[in-house]
């Protein structure tokens, strides 16, 4: 839902855009499928990029040999993957040089800012000119936008609304199900934005 | 041979350490075998992080699917992944922080340091500086130590040898050859530094 409407405000904006996707071993690996649909829709190249988070360790999206806790009380908490969002930004950045392109879309929303340090500007800054530091080309300025960063879902969402974002197309879950389970952290917050307009989700009809 | 050397150099300067090395899809994946016979003689921790920086293209060490031009005149530019190290140091940090350990130790020399833009302090400590920002734990303060950064590849060598490094056990060769090609440009290298030492690489007796 976020990814696909940041690609639509990118391209509202005017960039001609290069979609990247990670594949990181999530087990909601329908939505690379999801990606991979709405690019070719729109027309767009699209790369997925490979990354096992899962041997980094400490996520339940991932980590198909821990145990998941019964009593999980923190689970925010178990689904973090350390510096996940410098890694993906890092490798978007790496193929990023190699086709010529040097601004990155990246799309956390208010809540991920207020939960994740990695969610925030002054992440952002650092790691562009960290990244700018070090390309390869010495005037290569590599920029992070995240225009979505002091927006709550559902404003999100009501801007997507304004682009025609095909959200039939989108897939949210956590648990990787279409239709989606409607139960899990990813599937509730989804549905509490759409509510919170007073919208359908078209995946639950 | 560098990273051997990194490896002695922070053990000698008292650090507790966690060895890792990157499965890159690397041509020379020979070098990992040494790196986990080299850890485990020390009694070390050893962690084997996949990237497949095939996928991103632009280097001849890792795309098996690209033309290396016969008359490559530019062999440098060829081995380049763009933001390699910015890859490399970010996993290391997302996977030491779930180990708890805050440090790394990273082996670039000064020949790197001419050569690649990502092998400067100003993009270390910018680096850093992100990965602080970026990590789960606020107080967290990620530093990258790079002790060979203003030597060259000979002076790195004459400390390993003041250190004891087994210079056996190690491998350098592109290629993945046992016993080294001698003829990449990493054997070149490697087989110069001994040279103006007035030393015989272990490897090639």
């Amino acid at each position: 839902m976020d990814s696909t409407t940041l690609l639509y405000e990118a391209l509202a904006q005017g960039y001609r855009v290069w979609a990247v996707s990670f594949d990181y071993n999530q087990r909601h690996r329908i939505e690379l499928e999801s990606a991979a649909t709405i690019a070719q829709r729109l027309g767009l190249p699209h790369k997925i990029l490979k990354i096992d988070l899962g041997q980094i360790g400490g996520s339940v999206l991932t980590d198909m040999t821990q145990d998941v806790p019964d009593q999980a009380d923190n689970r925010q908490f178990s689904t973090v993957v350390p510096l996940r969002n410098a890694l993906f930004c890092t490798l978007a950045a790496s193929y990023g040089e190699t086709v010529g392109v040097d601004e990155i879309f990246y799309g956390p929303v208010k809540e991920d800012f207020l939960a994740y340090r990695d969610c925030r500007r002054p992440f952002f800054d650092s790691l562009a000119q960290a990244l700018s530091l070090g390309s390869s080309n010495e005037g290569r300025a590599v920029r992070i936008h995240t225009p979505f960063v002091d927006l709550y879902k559902r404003e999100v969402l009501e801007r997507g609304f304004a682009l025609g974002v095909p959200y039939k197309l989108t897939h949210t879950c956590y648990r990787g199900q279409r239709p989606p389970c409607g139960e899990c952290d990813a599937c509730r917050e989804r549905l509490a934005a759409f509510a919170q307009l007073g919208r359908t989700d078209p995946l639950m009809v």
